[in-house]
């Protein structure tokens, strides 16, 4: 990334008016920041993947909230209120399913219920406040799971990543990437080798642009193109992300890891999960309650092509997400430290 | 397929002056018959991938030096060998790991030199007949094939293949497809699972089409996709072709075969390869020994595309086969039969 300013995927700006993010849909094309202020704005950001990665993706509504609700015109707490959880149940609608989405808008909730009695400005700067707080945790955050992450790839040459889990996901440094980026700023950089990732291809527009930034080496593949590199023992470990871990170490992800973790185990090749501890959800007893969205079959067929991939009316299945049985993750990393088997009691210990 | 005439993906056409072949590039889109009859053009038609399946192959090269044999002027046998080997040579160099075209193209050679004793006409007759009947026996093997795959899917109702071992890799038929096209005669229809097969995409734009064409139930999924589906219980075997098998019974096939294998192992689904026993290379001892072509690294990062899927400059590793360990195939299915471990002692009996 940039050395010369602080990379932000996403921020208020400095003045603290507008909305500023990486179009991620424009990736690996053309770098273009979005400078964005409206609530229609930030919603369609959100609904279009031009800001995407769960943590991202929080940061961004809760400034998006905050900008907005310094525009609510209300002579009084009840009346501004109420056009605030308007625009917060509206956030909310762009991706249901991102935890981090809704997580983030009941924080900037409280924040303006515990300043209800101040006045209106008071009210929408601590807004603003709290927006900026959540963007500084998430980096802090990050930061601190790449440090837990760090004495797993002491010895490694090389890793592995699926779909992207870097700064891109979150607003610097990344999850799964982040051990990496901490990795290299300590002078040991690693090799990454990054699966395409079909059928979005975050892991090629994405993972390889922003290690490329980096200056991290960085081997691009497709996905079927795994278990090669892991036969041939070009990888010393996988690292991926998480959208939800159950109470019992089960983990959902994007699509293609719980194979990926079925190849590194055939091949004896650690395989760490790194996410913040918001990740872990001890209400869901494992991976079975966990519901995997199923997206639009054009994904698949046509998206990205000029023309079409596969006949017209074929049947296509296209889920978003697996999940990857506790059995099969060597460790768990997180910004609270590194989590091992038994995950069920381990990760109730952690909250 | 088309009923009304015997669909043939490649051969020589009725008078014998051109080579006619499906334009697999074409494919799903528009269904393009080539009609080529230069040297040049068939090599061409290898290297591009319009004639693709290493029997297919096979095929299209012993036609392919058949046409050329037949236009070179020489005043005696010598100097017809001499500009007959070096056509076979040129035709060999355009595809390296699939074994079947330079088994036909010796097979060709054979056949010029049992006949050299005779006119230049008879000889060159000789290999257009020569050409015949390679592909007769083609349709013939992959007929063979189905029926010796048949008992192995009685019980199933979904299998799973990768990339295209159907009637579009051979003439007619295919190998991992034959008995499914067999069942189906039979009036046992099975649905069939086909992914994606980056970078090329061979599954959705051949595997579903030709299945489509057949009438039979398929669902097309990205590469990555298949562990969910193997996870969920849906698929009852998978099967999928080979382009060399070694003596031990390794076998190199499309790129993810071998990680197919592993995940089929892992969920306890069998695995089977089907492919001519021409396919058995037996002074291959094991899979260490087969070369695997690596291809430009602009079909993982450009081809189908509008715009780059990933930066430019990035390290880009793109195989175009892998070797699946023997202990993880459950069976080869072949014209002779189906050929059980322990493969090295199984493979050498059937020769």
């Amino acid at each position: 990334m940039p050395k010369a300013e602080p990379w932000r995927t996403v921020s208020l700006t400095d003045d603290c008016t507008k909305l500023r993010l990486v179009d991620q849909t424009r990736l690996p094309n053309e770098l273009v920041w979005l400078e964005i202020s409206e609530l229609e704005e930030v919603w369609q950001a959100i609904k279009t993947l031009a800001v995407r990665g769960a943590p991202a993706i929080g940061v961004a509504a809760a400034a998006g909230l905050a900008l907005a609700a310094r525009r609510i015109m209300a002579p009084d707490f009840p009346e501004f209120y109420q056009k605030f959880c308007r625009a917060k149940a509206y956030l909310a609608g762009a991706r249901p399913t991102a935890v981090n989405l809704s997580w983030a808008l009941n924080r900037m909730k409280q924040a303006a219920l515990q300043n209800k009695q101040r006045s209106m400005p008071e009210i929408k700067a601590a807004l603003i406040a709290e927006a900026n707080v959540i963007r500084d945790e998430d980096i802090a955050c990050c930061r601190a799971i790449g440090e837990a992450g760090l004495p797993l790839l002491e010895n490694c040459q090389s890793v592995l990543t699926h779909c992207n889990a870097g700064q891109l996901a979150a607003v610097q440094y990344g999850t799964a990437l982040a051990p990496i980026y901490l990795a290299q700023e300590r002078g040991h950089s690693l090799h990454v080798f990054a699966d395409e990732t079909r059928p979005l291809l975050q892991g090629a527009r994405l993972t390889a642009w922003e290690l490329q930034q980096a200056g991290l080496a960085c081997t691009l593949l497709c996905d079927n193109m795994v278990a090669t590199v892991l036969a041939q023992g070009r990888v010393d470990a996988v690292i991926v992300g998480a959208d939800r871990i159950a109470a019992n170490g089960d983990v959902a992800n994007k699509i293609g890891t719980s194979g990926l973790a079925v190849l590194a185990r055939h091949f004896k090749v650690p395989f760490y999960v790194a996410a913040p501890t918001s990740t872990v959800d001890l209400d869901c007893r494992n991976g079975k309650n966990i519901v995997i969205e199923e997206r639009a079959p054009e994904e698949v067929a046509e998206l990205w092509y000029q023309q079409r991939m596969a006949p017209p009316g074929v049947d296509i299945f296209n889920p978003a997400f697996d999940v990857t049985p506790a059995e099969l993750v060597s460790a768990i990393i997180t910004e609270r430290g590194l989590v091992y088997p038994p995950f069920a009691e381990n990760l109730a210990a952690l909250k």
